[in-house]
């Protein structure tokens, strides 16, 4: 997946803010953030989008929601609370072909779409 | 969780109008839709947020996406795309404190928040 943005982004061709790494997940700001806290938790592995998620990728999936609690704790939005957003496609927005959970906090969140 | 609105419905003690369901995991209509698809896809375990994901439940929470890919295809949204959100908290708006995945799609979504 050589020209896909976070498969570089992991493979440190392109620079990030990083927030919180291990070996299957990298954390970063997004670059367009919209709310004071906008983290991109992301799998190391590439998946093209969460309906690409398989069998194989029950536990990654898992650890990247371990992955997510440590960042709302780093970032400091676990107490008063957050969001955690993944779009699929078109409809969806998605922007990059690359599973990312966006974890967006630190005011209050509106609920429309 | 003898009071949790959703521990409720997966004991049949209330109704839903069910899309999916296996043995760890249920989907259903959400009663205050936002787009023509709205499905919150739910562990029949409780799980009080996102922030209560444990070692223990990264299997299921991987199963929990598999079964959105399914509500997805059942649905009708996963050629155009849609969006997988959990809210946590106050300033996410999490309205009821059983981990819920809301499926959104059937029209364009706006990124706002």
């Amino acid at each position: 997946m050589g020209n896909c943005l976070f498969c570089r982004i992991v493979k440190g061709e392109l620079p990030s803010d990083k927030v919180f790494e291990n070996e299957e997940i990298l954390a970063f700001h997004d670059i367009n953030p919209v709310a004071p806290v906008h983290v991109l938790v992301i799998p190391k592995k590439h998946i093209a989008s969460a309906m690409e998620i398989g069998e194989e990728d029950r536990t990654l999936v898992g650890g990247i929601h371990l992955a997510i609690r440590e960042v709302a704790r780093l970032t400091g939005v676990a107490g008063d609370g957050f969001r955690i957003v993944t779009n699929i496609g078109r409809h969806g927005q998605q922007t990059v072909p690359h599973l990312h959970y966006h974890v967006i906090g630190g005011r209050q969140l509106e609920w429309r779409f």
